[in-house]
């Protein structure tokens, strides 16, 4: 099996038309799950680098055991008022809406190269924050990789410039 | 170093008078994460068990790791409408108000083993939530681990009957 073939699809979710990507299949199947870990690691084994950086809360479930496995360091991006020290915030437009994302002040020392990871890319509005608020901190984003991809949305025209790698690709919306 | 010595403490925070241990220092330190996912992992490596579930959203952060490593299914509780499929809910109260959560219908197939993991246990009140969510879709929960432990709210006393084991406890609030 691919790891494609563990995603659910849930049309309306979380709004009418969207169809929504579910990643909780892969995870709640050891082999999908271990599928997915193994094929999002190796778009960032060749990168040189010392922090990931995932994104709440789906960016968790991926971006920890590959931290783990490479021993790297793991920052997270949160909503914003969930990190208890002091942060750097970032607003952005989702296709919902718009949000601020935070990330504790100290998370990043100035020079770290940085890969962040997301469970998907639809916009990129998500990850080009997240981005910032790296680099803000003097880090550099060395590449941003995404278990599912949704090329529909554009997202590498918003990242451009960045190096963008993702596992599973969805046509349409 | 211990893995205490990596763990910050903010006072005040979410509240007056809370001491919140904060595990962003862990995560953020390669060797502080590394140390830490080791002596969780420790806690379960011998017990038979085919699933880790993990509470939102720092369980997420400890609950991978492990999955990957002893190459086990991961199933994530969630905060109340979070979850894109069919759920079940269980209420309970926290120490600052009362909560519902959530697991997927069939995240757990009946008979199957159980491990739940969290970043931190005070009450339990969330824990034994996640355990009854476990138990109602005919699942067992064969221990529970943190890698944070306040004793001084008793929540092995409301996890009375099951396995409880975490890896860094703190002494007062």
């Amino acid at each position: 099996m691919d790891v494609k073939d563990y995603i659910r699809t849930i049309p309306d979710f979380p709004a009418k038309g969207v169809m929504f990507r579910d990643v909780t299949t892969v995870l709640q199947d050891a082999q999908g799950f271990r599928l997915a870990i193994d094929q999002l690691q190796k778009l960032v084994e060749d990168i040189d680098f010392d922090v990931i950086v995932g994104i709440e809360s789906r960016g968790f479930l991926f971006g920890t055991p590959i931290a783990y496995n490479l021993n790297k360091a793991f920052v997270p991006v949160r909503k914003k008022g969930k990190l208890p020290f002091n942060t750097i915030e970032q607003e952005y437009s989702l296709e919902y809406g718009n949000a601020v994302i935070e990330m504790h002040s100290d998370a990043i020392k100035p020079g770290q190269r940085v890969v962040i990871i997301d469970d998907l890319i639809a916009t990129g509005g998500t990850v080009k924050a997240a981005a910032q608020l790296v680099e803000r901190l003097g880090g550099s984003v060395e590449k941003a990789v995404f278990l599912i991809e949704l090329p529909f949305f554009k997202g590498r025209e918003l990242l451009s410039g960045y190096n963008v790698g993702s596992v599973v690709q969805f046509d349409g919306e």
